[in-house]
């Protein structure tokens, strides 16, 4: 157990922030895809630095699929995605061997893994990890595309910068296809400008902003999903809190729900075309663990950034004392900003065995 | 996969509303473990009706563990707890073959099974199915308290009342002791009265309302969990969300973490004692999906009841046409009122596979 | 991980020799699916002794099925199986709780789980636990036949008394449903009648003998399986030596395709009425993990039933000195002669993932 | 699933014959142990080939660790290893598309994935994908010498040549360690002689021939292993079918042991030095599939290459007509020669979540 995902699709994710390579092997998919590398590499590409409001470090992060296909089509065998790790200063890093950094995993890896853990940019539980699991999700994308199933995601909020909700209603195609066009993922333009900006003022202050994405599945067929620890939300929590900095996931109207009468909540079935339809949503899709039909919507909260730039306490492990310490380097003021196509990604994991 | 859950240690979940018994059998526990019945009993009968608010039926749920022991103390065979369904009244629900109740998974279930589900009660759906998830709870809780582990839940949230919350840093072993006492489990005796008036207003009005339960594990050493998909998140929430009508769960700050920053959501390390400890505890003792040494702290929003008495708008699924229903028989109005055990059950089951 | 087994159909089986109640679960059937208990109980009689050659102690073995039936047909929910344990005489194998028993596992599961075993009878490793083994079979034989699926097993051999072998290219469903009729289950009803006869001379003489069942599956189609350790043969494996006493297992030629060259041992693909068919069958019907379409064919070796009525040399746990012991009482001196049924259900098990 | 092994411990492995990289991940292994990679390279070098009666093309097969790794440790990350397919020859096998080849998966695996699987040398079900078998394997063997276990294996039969077998009470590490340092991995250097003129004459004539490789693993405590279906026989026996051309395996006695009484296979237990100790191993060192303190012993039935040079009759897919074909190209006349260190791999494979 660990960053292994799935029971007939597999998804495996290795590697660490400054080790040689990155990737993940995808066991199970079904034989005959075509796996479109450059629509791949676009996929990936969302969720890379280089752009206002992320980190400034280049990371190529082009994939390399070294198994599972034959003539740009699945062939049955587990496929393996590659990704180097071109420019990483390891140097950076050195002074959190000793000293954990406040909000990130590194002192809870100490004691797990006895001090011998990859201390290097956070190892295997950093963000760049993210890198792999979007070119899993990436790919399952491509086949769920082909069964008519879209998964997309935009920035609900960032510090107190607020993109118009979903309507789970009425979440169209379009605005899911237009989503992954911009950076950041909004549908308001303007939100995300101010998103971006508070982000930037975040930093200037040495300081990092939280945020929260929320994700919509269209076109999910009722009754998908599996009873108790198997139903959708099971399986999209324990997929989408493997996204670093994620702290909350709520489905539909989530925490809402618990203020509201069930007269309110309860989503009435009417007919329609012949068809069984729901003439509201507040249940974001599933009920019991199975989709209704109706799209699913979820949405995840964001912590702030752990990286800041001001002094923070911390403790030197082999002195056993307190002690204190400065994150240099780039990071990203809000990654939430980032995390879209990795809650898409999430999600496409977390579907892969209902769908394929 | 569906209703098992774990990997070292698995508890498969059995059973429907009305169905002859409904149990589990919890297979991998460690031997030689003494398992008091009479403790196992009372664990449980704090989920079960029979008390204001909550329905007028009687379940006694006495629980008969029929493998897994020799002379009181698990043996390494697998246990398995059966609980009869005594007096269940089939007849009450006979009309939900045909029309889906809202906000139930009558209609989901039945597509997925194409109209071969127990829909009496909702089947395996039925809050009734949290009797033997409290069964495995309430035994490795035993187990947890052995090695020091507690966990306790209340009510923080029912309808517009308002519980105390749990103090992050202070959470005490008392304090959780005295929750399993009440009934609601709330810290504050006039918010629990409050909580139980809200209730049966609603009722009143053929109505229901939601609410949230917040849970605390305490002594959990630091770095339990994995990295990535079976980090304490990934379980946690795999679990909790098996509960019904839970659609929102957040750790430690969770959705408010989104409007800080990170410099106050950043828990610092101090030493303390010699020991390494958190000055603060906005994470909810989770850092990259292991335990920081502080105590867990995490949050399910309940959505309201669906069943209630107001008469609600549904399809007949043989005549595929619209159809009202009116649900009759006696509804808790508001199920996060008897849902603290079952969550403290969802997470011990999360747990086992790290403590045991 | 321990008796449960199957990932997308998961089967959970509980229960020691002497325990209140044997039973298993059965999750992620299909639902729809017409159980009949009556043939069931017939498929679980065939291993159950009270015949010639077998235990005088009556085991009535009537399996209650209390959760997963809805009207008679599977419903989705997880199906439990409950099996009476009625006249255990826990008094015979007093003695065994400090001087194990050769051959049986009460020594590795003394020390496995500290002395906390159910030492009564193997506990749960006993021959016992075959029956719920069986109940999960029969009722996945029903399924299987509804889709053209036929499994069945003779005893190949006991001790040096040879039944005729299948001809790995024309078992016949005749052949299988005829089989189960008879006891032992062999297809020349003289080598029947003298394996009893050499089982009943090793009674005499206070021994017992082994012997080798040989399973056929019919009717499967080409190409199902998983590569590399989720092959035909992987699960098939893993499944069968779940049944006691089984010491090898062979496919096809098996052993003696060590002893053969490629031209002989190939078994050459030939176009017939526009189908491809093999024009042998010495892979068994597997290559590669992957049904060929022909049947497939193994061998399960039994070793003699450890418990014989001699005095055998053995020590005393607690006194850490060398002992003897005798072991009375009623004890099959042949597994293998009752074990066809139990190879058959270990088969249904391990291809239900693949079947339904 | 299909080729992802274990719980705890999960190796996944990728590739194909002629794709661009194999390898696999190695996920949950403890971390803080050493790897040796040039230890693990000669490991892996006792499968490859390049001698006399194996395949005369050179494959490198080093591997590469790219993740995983901190400083020449594990670190707790999943640990992945890469190996290049240098210069494939995928012009040989292009006829394979239409004509599938005897006692291959081709066949099956046309079927199973409509034609798109990768036919070049068998794709994923290629003998090549030992080498990344073997790198998981020589890893885990790295870890449990250090906890005193140890992995080896013989070739005890190939053709008619015979050599001695393991005692099962006294094999030594000292043999284990010299078995290493041969090819092909015999006890008698004269039995190893002949084997390889048999394979040469065998090769001579177009033909081939089976083996059968006896494995021993020493000094793994008693009480290890789980009940029913995660003994060490089911869970050995998943593992070694996923080596190619494996159709039979047996334990201790094995097939042998049917044909002997209780009074003769049961292991009698003695005192001796304090200590529990079996006074005979017809068991291979397995009871109810747990150790018992002795060896572990078992044997692995290899079937002749299916790979010959003589023409044989299959069928065009594309046409649907009977074909003749002759497979050109350099191939093993015995897989069983190399196969030693497989076995060895694949029991370090289902081994390491009882170990590690």
């Amino acid at each position: 157990m660990s960053s292994v995902f799935g029971e007939r699709i597999r998804i495996s994710v290795f590697g660490q922030s400054h080790g040689l390579k990155i990737g993940c092997v995808l066991d199970g998919l079904p034989a005959g895809e075509e796996v479109d590398e450059e629509a791949l590499y676009r996929y990936m590409a969302r969720r890379a630095p280089g752009k206002t409001g992320a980190t400034a470090r280049r990371e190529t992060d082009l994939p390399h699929i070294v198994s599972g296909l034959m003539e740009g089509k699945t062939c049955g065998a587990p496929l393996c995605v590659l990704i180097d790790n071109a420019d990483a200063h390891s140097g950076d890093y050195a002074q959190f061997q000793d000293i954990p950094r406040p909000g990130h995993a590194d002192y809870p890896a100490h004691v797990k893994w006895n001090g011998f853990q990859d201390y290097r940019g956070g190892g295997h539980f950093s963000a760049r990890l993210t890198a792999p699991v979007c070119a899993a999700g990436g790919i399952l994308a491509q086949m769920f595309a082909r069964r008519g199933i879209m998964i997309g995601a935009h920035v609900l909020r960032a510090g107190t910068a607020q993109d118009t909700p979903f309507d789970p209603m009425n979440v169209s195609d379009q605005e899911l296809s237009l989503l992954a066009e911009h950076y950041p993922q909004t549908l308001s333009e303007q939100a995300g400008k101010e998103m971006l900006l508070q982000a930037e003022k975040a930093r200037a202050l040495g300081d990092s902003i939280g945020g929260v994405v929320e994700c919509a599945v269209l076109h999910l067929p009722a009754g998908l999903g599996e009873p108790m620890f198997d139903g959708l939300e099971n399986r999209l929590a324990q997929a989408v809190f493997a996204v670093p900095a994620v702290k909350g996931l709520e489905f539909g109207e989530g925490f809402a729900a618990a203020g509201l009468t069930g007269s309110v909540n309860n989503d009435a079935y009417r007919m329609k075309d012949g068809r069984v339809t729901l003439s509201s949503n507040h249940a974001g899709g599933i009920l019991g663990g199975l989709s209704t039909g109706a799209p699913v919507i979820f949405r995840a909260a964001f912590k702030p950034t752990p990286s800041i730039a001001q002094p923070q306490l911390s403790v030197s492990l082999s002195r056993g004392e307190n002690a204190e310490l400065s994150i240099r380097g780039r990071h990203d003021p809000c990654v939430a900003l980032r995390a879209a196509p990795c809650v898409e990604a999430a999600a496409a994991i977390a579907l892969a065995d209902f769908i394929l």
